[in-house]
């Protein structure tokens, strides 16, 4: 088998052989379904840090003990009218989120806006799988969550925040939605590890070292903080987070979950705050349909040469689901491997 | 009367005085009264940039028919629960939320959370009052609005975006509550200004020219656009106010408000988006109480030496109510001269 050889599955058959593996290290099926669901659809979008790739963290996380790889997430009974909870009982999110979702969507038609907390879960993918959920049933979505603490706050010195990101969508009937999703430190713990392991500086203003002085170098970086992206705006911002998305739901800040777990190489066990808006309500009885005229500020956008957030991972999208995905023989191999082995496929 | 010669006046007689101004300028008691407060509410908290001479924006924009001075705010009868819409009637933003706030705080209590659009107003100060009425009533809260397009999207090469404010409270009980209010373009226009005014070159980063190449020359930027604060990630934040605070709302984005209003120079008429959260709704049923542990991390971000956001104009504000606020002679006889020519004091 060459290096340069490579399989394509359907999105359908790659799904299968994930959620194969996944069932075989011992997840459940809602964990199982729901977690191999958002890593295909990382490798199908091309975000291939959120892809395949992941399945390791998944089962070095559930052999270390820190996930319930059985885990039944429940919907609690309501305490305020707009504000919805799962409590993930200590598996990962996406279940959890899967099991909200339609009940945040039920509560947002009803009531206008609504907003469905997700506790004790472990958290290992993006947001934008969750945003792209609400938006694919008509609602403006904000999604939020603490991480670990590895950023300092402007100013600072020492870890204290997480990469804490923050997704949005908004619905664009008939396409795919208006999505970003991004981290408010700078840059991602994984582009840090990338110039270390390939020996180059970071750029200014990404990091400081462990004395809290501006750093270049990876490895000071890795042993002192990250930066926030946007100064202290993004500090804030990335505090913000802290405060709703974390102590407000009751769940983790970052500097807990770190505590808590030990090791930034686990995924981080906290919560997640999810926003539904109505578009539909909150335009009412206004002139303008609010999904054209959002139409054409994206055309507007767009027709300045300015990319819109997520297009590329659209574009892959698309491609992937006339193409296929295409997979290398180390890839396949690492898979067959981890269907083989299960949990002994991680050390 | 020397040019250092200064007066002080109580918080409550600065108010009285821009008071009688407004009045005396044609605004009725409503939005005299609204407008007078977040003016001295500015120069109490030493933003001068948002005090007394933003007396001189508010006469001109009456003077120029692009604000009703006689508006009465109408709460309107709810479509959605979760939902209170304030028709400004083309009057200031101010008294709309000072209308509208006391009917969010009870949705907020009785749903956990709840939005607030107001629309058909004239903005014109931050919003950090609006946010802290709020903190001020127990709630987290985040306000967000269009401005007038000023700022290009990142990648892009004219202005489209405004610089969109994004503020948010968290209440501190017994204390100054966690504000933060800020434009999310990289300067607000008024430090271009300045610059030129100085005749000092722009950082690089902050602006393009007309043509939207790069620019540091202030004039090049005024007659160019500015930038979005941290890359594409600012711009994301950006595009979502107008999609949110501008389009969801059914009011103007900041491109239709700088079209309405034909300049730069006037207070940008569009529509603003304040949401209401319950901590304890959020909270109820999890372990920790949300305020002891945000205080907790509060101090961990003071104790790195890190600033929190509004600590300034807290410590300016303290003062202001210990001392009075402090005017130079030049301050004060504009006041008179606005009190006695109304609106034919500005030109």
């Amino acid at each position: 088998m060459s290096e340069t050889e490579t399989t394509i599955l359907t999105v359908a058959e790659l799904g299968r052989r994930v959620e194969a593996i996944l069932r075989g290290a011992g997840l459940n099926a809602v964990q199982a379904g729901a977690v191999a669901r958002v890593i295909v659809a990382g490798e199908r979008d091309a975000c291939k840090s959120h892809g395949i790739y992941r399945i390791e963290g998944v089962l070095r996380t559930v052999k270390a003990g820190k996930v319930d790889p059985q885990a039944a997430p429940e919907l609690l009974a309501q305490e305020a009218p707009a504000i919805l909870r799962v409590d993930a009982r200590a598996g990962f999110a996406n279940p959890a989120v899967e099991l909200g979702a339609p009940a945040l969507a039920e509560r947002a038609r009803a009531l206008g806006v609504a907003a469905l907390a997700i506790n004790d879960c472990t958290h290992f993918s993006a947001l934008w799988p969750e945003v792209e959920i609400l938006t694919g049933m008509g609602f403006a979505a904000l999604a939020l969550c603490p991480s670990y603490a590895t950023v300092a706050p402007t100013g600072g010195n020492r870890p204290l925040l997480g990469t804490n990101p923050l997704a949005f969508g908004w619905p664009r009937p008939g396409r795919t939605p208006y999505v970003f999703d991004f981290a408010t430190s700078v840059a991602a713990r994984g582009e840090i590890e990338l110039h270390r392991r390939a020996g180059r500086p970071l750029p200014e203003g990404w990091a400081i070292d462990a004395e809290g002085r501006p750093t270049t170098s990876p490895a000071a970086a890795l042993s002192g903080a990250m930066l926030p992206f946007g100064g202290h705006k993004g500090s804030a911002i990335g505090t913000m987070i802290e405060l709703l998305a974390g102590i407000m739901i009751g769940d983790l800040t970052s500097a807990e979950a770190l505590e808590q777990l030990g090791s930034t190489a686990l995924s981080p066990a906290h919560g997640e705050l999810l926003l539904a808006f109505s578009p539909e309500a909150f335009a009412a009885g206004r002139t303008g349909a609010p999904f054209d005229r959002a139409e054409r500020l994206f055309e507007t956008i767009a027709g300045q040469g300015a990319r819109l957030p997520s297009q590329r991972r659209f574009a892959a999208r698309a491609r992937s689901e006339a193409e296929g995905i295409r997979l290398t023989a180390a890839e396949i191999a690492l898979l067959d491997r981890q269907l083989a082995l299960g949990l002994e496929a991680v050390t």
